[in-house]
């Protein structure tokens, strides 16, 4: 992408009402705009972050079995009214009226949707397991809307629900979404810790939220410290095979999030140079609720003894969009974003130091072309900004590797490779940068 | 995809509730359910060719210099009342008030919003032009929704919004969407004819609506039959040269929507037997409305003289999950749907005739294994249902080849291979079978 040609408006003041730095960052980066309290459209290049955190969720999500549909936003009030919720719920759903004097609701969560999915198709037992997932926007209208995308009003959920038999079944899902977490996380370079939760409006009784430690986090979290560097299954564990020991191996070390956190516990089973006290931003919750309600909305298979039985259910939530904030959070300097490989929006910038000199012009679109066939998604900066501005831009939007191409390096022999996340800086001939970034 | 691990819920029965060819075979083939009154979810198999098109109309808009942004559902009435359009556009539009007590509304388009980031980012002549685009969910709260996802309430479109110093750049946006439209339809396999329209609630003097012809359509359409089967500039055309001719070279042409339709002119311009009268079904829709948005809203940029000028915008719509209905009406068969490749779900089905057949199963896995390795995206019926069956959800469906493998072929060392579009059979052995499906 040459720069000339994007739409990148990044600001050099930090605006006021940000109060934290990925609010912050993301603004000045120019990834979103607010359009209203909580409400954000996405320019180009949160975008582009975006839907690579997307895809990474989609992969992990497919590689454990899980299958994608896509149910709508606007959901009828009757099917809430069947699970018992739409009055539980309280401000924070937006309720709408249509012109048919219809109540409908912008859905918050599915599980009354896919639930109606269920028992629409599914008449037997053979029809399961199946876990059905979902990314798709969603509306919680919070009081008080910050943080940026982390607290926002419209946000990207992708939600996954788990159909079975019986509850040994439904456990059976539980860990593979549990296990599915912690690879998802990985790749995007997060430490995500599984910790006992509270289930809230969802109900049930078993509930992991996967937290990641940040001093901006919203909840105080404790854990043992021998926790957080487990490292992730990998992608070679066989989801059809026991996947009870990793979920085992985590469980038992505590972990827990404030609602949920037992002091006197804490310290016996801690030693105390491994107690953890942080605060901890929500990525991921799972929750096992069982029949809760395939129950009240008649969602039920015949066994193989021919009797109907209500299906356990489960769900799992991971935010999209929140972790766009969340990445920030854990992967920025004074300068700006530092973002990981598999999710940065571009992979490599190209800084031409004097546009227009024909020289560096003829340098730059080389690396250019060969950045581009090499598939290492270059942006390539081919304005006549100032040196200096275009350092302290690409600084900003935080893209892992800076190749800078300027006359008197050329004169030389030579370009400047920076890396982002360490700084370092190494001169080099063009031929040889372009055989480091993958592309010669 | 194993049939046995995926969620493909065909029906038997045609749906009482569908009127016409598409909405029938999205019912039965197990693409969406209908969760409100034009409202669906999209199951497995729909989102699979949901995301195709999608990925298709991405990809022409990308090629031609347009950019992806990403616009919230939920507008703020406000932006609505700065245009004027809040009371003009009447009970289409979802208004929805929020806990705050602030008026929203669930976009049915997005001018509004996209001239606020204009304005808010944008403010010299230099910065332009600039075409941005979104594929985002837009709700039309229709009075009588009907035709499955071809007339629904909630609906997947694609909106770009061009953005031009004055009215010559704007017209040579105007062009480049054009273009890119003629070229996306024909990658969806369909025959989209460009005509004449009545701008409606958007706005504007300059607006050629896309339609395909189809008995089912719901508007009236008159052309010159010579512009039916001009071939699409196609992807090496140059976005950055002048297309005008080619844009000319359509307009030439009569072809007008009803509204716009002048029987008089048709008859003199078109000779009798190219006059073609038919039902259509408007797929793409273009807007030249130059200052009718920035005006009221106050988007200016300063001119190369320091003056500050309104700014000459259009949009344009593609209507994604429509065009999934629109591309079933264009093809399918008493048997069921005719995917063209492009956008078909899977690739290849392999039907094993006898699952539990020592030697059937090994000749499948091979098969399914080879596809799924070449890319092929395969459809594998594992499962026991009877040969019957199995072919006529096939042919629902519409995979464009079935790979069919039986225990009595085998004996004889062949497999079958059809082409759902001719319904061709051929034996031929399975090495050969996977040679022509690409797979060996």
């Amino acid at each position: 992408m040459r720069l000339s040609h994007y739409f990148l408006p990044v600001m050099k003041d930090t605006p006021a009402e940000a109060q934290i730095a990925s609010h912050r960052l993301m603004l000045r980066a120019g990834l979103v705009k607010q359009q209203s309290a909580g409400i954000y459209t996405w320019l180009p290049l949160g975008l582009r972050v975006l839907k690579k955190i997307e895809t990474i969720v989609r992969e992990e999500q497919d590689r454990s079995g899980a299958i994608e549909i896509l149910m709508p936003t606007m959901q009828a009030a009757d099917l809430w009214r069947e699970s018992g919720r739409y009055e539980d719920y309280g401000a924070e759903m937006l309720r709408i009226v249509d012109r048919h004097e219809r109540d409908l609701l912008f859905g918050p969560t599915a599980e009354e949707v896919v639930t109606d999915v269920l028992r629409t198709f599914v008449k037997s037992y053979r029809d399961l397991p199946l876990n059905l997932y979902n990314i798709q926007w969603k509306f919680r209208d919070e009081i008080r809307p910050r943080f940026g995308v982390m607290r926002g009003r419209e946000f990207l959920m992708k939600d996954a629900y788990s159909f079975d038999v019986d509850q040994a079944g439904a456990q059976r899902a539980y860990n593979r979404m549990f296990v599915a977490y912690l690879n998802t996380f990985a790749r995007l370079g997060l430490k995500a810790i599984p910790m006992q939760a509270d289930p809230g409006p969802i109900g049930g009784d078993l509930s992991h939220e996967f937290i990641i430690l940040a001093e901006t986090g919203e909840s105080q979290v404790f854990c043992d410290r021998d926790l957080v560097d487990l490292p992730p299954p990998g992608r070679d564990i066989d989801f059809a095979g026991d996947l009870q020991p990793i979920v085992d191996q985590r469980t038992a070390y505590y972990a827990a999030t404030e609602e949920k956190h037992d002091a006197g516990e804490f310290e016996r089973r801690v030693p105390e140079k491994r107690r953890l006290s942080a605060r901890g931003i929500e990525v991921g919750h799972i929750f096992y609720f069982g029949e809760k309600y395939s129950k009240p909305m008649n969602a039920t298979v015949t066994g193989p003894d021919g009797q109907a039985r209500p299906i356990h259910g489960g769900s799992y939530g991971i935010g999209v969009s929140r972790l766009v904030g969340a990445v920030i959070e854990a992967s920025h300097d004074e300068a700006g974003i530092i973002w990981p490989e598999a999710i940065a929006p571009f992979q490599v910038a190209v800084l031409n130091l004097k546009a227009g000199d024909a020289t560096t012009d003829a340098a730059a679109e080389t690396a250019y072309t060969a950045l581009t066939r090499a598939g290492r998604d270059p942006l390539y900066d081919d304005t006549d900004a100032r040196p200096g501005a275009k350092f302290s831009t690409m600084d900003l939007i935080g893209v892992p590797w800076q190749l800078i191409i300027g006359p008197k390096g050329l004169e030389k022999g030579v370009v400047e490779l920076k890396e982002r996340r360490t700084g370092a800086r190494e001169e080099l001939s063009l031929e040889a940068a372009l055989t480091k970034l993958g592309a010669a």
